[in-house]
Formats: structure tokens, C-alpha cells, sequence
């Protein structure tokens, strides 16, 4: 996959793709990255990217010419290619596990990043193909969205993850939250670690894992229980901490 | 503000802690951070921070003893600071802006970030503040969570921003998504601004910025509406716009 991304702040990314699964799967050669600062794209004197807003207003707006040609650069490199051209903004998309899913099936993802100023709209409506919000909170630019996106897209490659990684978030696909976990010492400073997990009963470790999961699950994020299907002895345990709670 | 950071990856945050906002608040000296791997703080001879988990199963769980110890740490370096001890985890509280106001507010942030593992559940309880997930999303590891809960916490220190910055996110507080905005040039491949923005007819463009304000919040973001207290004018678009749609 390539991923190319089109920013004011290339050396933003630099620590994060240099490091860690991002830089894992370059040397995999998974992915291939362009960083690319699209000011140098910018065809006037003093290569400026952004202008006052028509109609007046406060704040910069960023002017079509130098992003529309940096992202004719980008796919003139890839020809056979049809990116998706992805603007992180809060306006955007609400960014979700099946969006990153649905991201991770396509040959060349383009991030385009602001950073204080707005987008002309004739970006959003002509430019770009997905506007993209990691969540409603206010950062000072689109650089850690397109970081977020990048590396939840990554590590779902075909061949990105050892085991010992995939294995944890197994258990997101049971739709519950994780079940608390525990390992050595059995007693730290005199936090000790529950007896069941320690009885060698796989039986008893199972039921209690799935109702601390359950309750955890009933606590923080009631939302993911609602259609959830659960076994009649689940329901009752369900019943029980609702009642106790 | 002191922000402190605990992770096996201190590189990952060279380029985003180095650039833009995050590196000018240090050097206006707001914010002052250490990025520490808390590796060193194990106590073990191979320096391990892992181990398997009680009660078997799959994938590795951080032990409690390296994490308290590097808290306690970073606590003696600061006596008089109560710091806020944040675990970046996907079974946490939903990150908003209000709980970046919250933040806001504090003197020392610890941010502990785990990348794979889970944690031993003696973290969760005994030495962690605060649990905050960015979105039903799944990365490798809490170092971005980390990053976007800095950024959003330092612009809103005092003194962090400059005008040309924070102007534009005002229309955040409309509650509203933004209207679209248009630079130069007048047409661009022909694309055109629209006529109304050059009309200079000023009562005319805040009504048609208004509207186009509401439109984007109807199609995008309807749940931003609900309970939204509108003029009977802008009620009455609202309507003309639904049954259009």
C-alpha cells in the first residue's frame, strides 16, 4: 500500500513513522510512505498556501492550487492508481473500526492535513473523497487524526502483526470489553492478585473472566450490550448486577 | 503545566513534541515535558515489563512494578504536585473537549502509554487517575491517544495560541458545524466562489453562511441540533431544508 501524506509540518511524522508498526511494515515493505510538504507545490512568488476568506471573516483559508496540484503530483507517480483522498477535519466522518477496515482494502490512501486555517470548499467537494474526524475535540491540526488513521489501517495488513500483538485485541470480537488481567508478582505492595485466577480451575477462570467482562462492559459502555446476544446464564448474571448496582 | 509521558517508544513523540504547537509552548516555557521509557524502571534483570497472564490465555500483560515505580518517580521530582495519572486504553472514557477544559486545569499530567499488552489490573485501580479512549477505534498503542490529549489540552493553555490560530475554531462555539469558506482565486479550473461571497452585501453573506452552516449540521451531524435553541427564522430554513432533502 502507499500511503502519502500532505502537510505544513512533514517532520511531525517523522518520529512516528520511524519507529514502531509504521516502520515495521516499510521494512516488511508493506507500505511505502511520501511525507510531503505541499507549500513547495504552491505556484506564486512567495509560495503562501493559504488567503483571506471571500466575503470577510477571521482566520486563513487554504487556496485549491497547491493542494489539487500536489495530489495530481502524487498520482501521476501511481497512475494505474484511483487514491482515496482522505481531509482529516472536524466536520468530518465520525472514524470508526469499520472505516479503518474499509481504508485497509485500497492500494494508495492520500492524507490531506491542515493546520489552524480552513479548507477552500471547492477542496472538500473536488479534491477530496473522505472527510475524516477521529472524534469532537478540537486539535491544532490534522497531522495525529492522519497518524491515528495510518495506524489503525496498518495494523490491519495482511502480515503486519506478529502474533504476540493480534492476539491481545482478540478479544474485541467478542463486543465486550476486556475482562481485567493479571500477572506477577501475586502480591504487589499488597495488591494481590484474585485466588480463582490462581486455582488452576479453567472452568472457574472462564466464568469469571466473562462476568467481570460483562460487568466492565455494563459499567463504562452499556451501549455495546444493547442487542448484544447473550447466552440465558449470561442474561441472568446481567440481571443480577443490574439489580446490584 | 509539567506533561509527562511513560512509554517503551520515547522516539515516537521526537517529531510531534519537536514541531508546531508542542514545541512552542516549551520554549514559551507553559509547559516543560519528560518522555520516559519506563524500561529502565524495571527491576528485574533483563529488564522485563511483561509477563504471562495469571490464569493463562493468550498475549502478555504489563507488571505493575516498573509503572508505580516510575510514577513515584516523576511524583518525587514534583513533591507538591497532585498529578493526574492517565491511561490511554480502549476500555476508557470517551475523550471529549470538555474533558480537555478539565485537564486544562491541572499542573502535572502523567500520561502512561502501553503498546500490545494489556495492563495488570493493580495499574488500572491503584495508581491511574483517569482512562481515556480517543474512539471505537483499534491502534497499536497509546502513544497517539497520548499526543492527541496533549495537543488538545496545551492550545487551550493561556498564552498558547496566537490570534490567527484560534479565530478559526471559534465557530466551534456556535455549536454548529462551519459554513464553507472560499479563498482566492475567483475560479479555479471552474470551479467558482460563489456570487453571494463576492457580492459584498454583507447582511447577505452572514445569511447565507448561517444557512449553509445549518445545512452541513443537518446532513452531517443532525444529533448536533437536538435541544439546539434557533431563531424562528433559522427554525423555519431548517424545516424548508428537511423537506427538501
Amino acid at each position: 500500500m502507499q500511503m502519502d501524506v500532505l502537510t505544513l509540518f512533514p517532520e511531525m511524522f517523522h518520529g512516528v513513522i520511524g519507529s514502531s508498526i509504521l516502520k515495521k511494515v516499510q521494512e516488511k515493505q508493506l507500505v511505502s510512505y511520501r511525507i510531503e510538504d505541499f507549500r513547495q507545490f504552491a505556484d506564486n512568488k512567495h509560495q503562501r498556501v493559504d488567503d483571506y476568506p471571500y466575503g470577510g471573516g477571521a482566520g486563513m483559508v487554504l487556496m485549491p492550487q497547491p493542494l489539487f496540484d500536489a495530489v495530481d503530483y502524487l498520482k501521476k507517480e501511481q497512475p494505474t492508481s484511483k487514491p482515496r483522498v482522505i481531509l482529516l477535519c472536524p466536520q468530518g466522518e465520525r472514524f470508526t473500526q469499520a472505516k479503518a477496515e474499509e481504508l485497509a482494502q485500497e492500494e494508495h490512501l492520500i492524507f490531506v492535513c491542515g493546520h489552524y486555517e480552513g479548507y477552500d470548499e471547492r477542496i472538500r467537494e473536488h479534491l477530496v473523497t473522505d472527510e475524516i474526524s477521529i472524534g469532537d475535540f478540537i486539535l491544532t491540526g490534522g497531522e495525529l487524526g492522519a497518524m491515528v488513521v495510518m495506524d489503525s489501517v496498518t495494523r490491519l495488513l495482511k502480515g503486519s502483526l506478529g502474533n504476540e500483538e493480534s492476539s491481545v485485541h482478540d478479544s474485541f470480537s467478542t463486543g465486550l470489553l476486556e475482562h481485567p488481567q493479571y500477572t506477577r508478582p501475586r502480591d504487589f505492595r499488597g495488591l494481590k492478585v484474585p485466588d480463582v485466577l490462581l486455582s488452576g480451575h479453567h472452568q472457574d477462570i472462564e466464568e469469571w473472566r466473562r462476568k467481570e467482562s460483562l460487568k466492565r462492559t455494563l459499567t463504562r459502555r452499556p451501549d455495546l450490550l444493547e442487542g448484544k446476544e447473550l447466552s440465558e446464564r449470561e442474561q441472568q448474571w446481567l440481571d443480577d448486577m443490574k439489580k446490584d448496582s
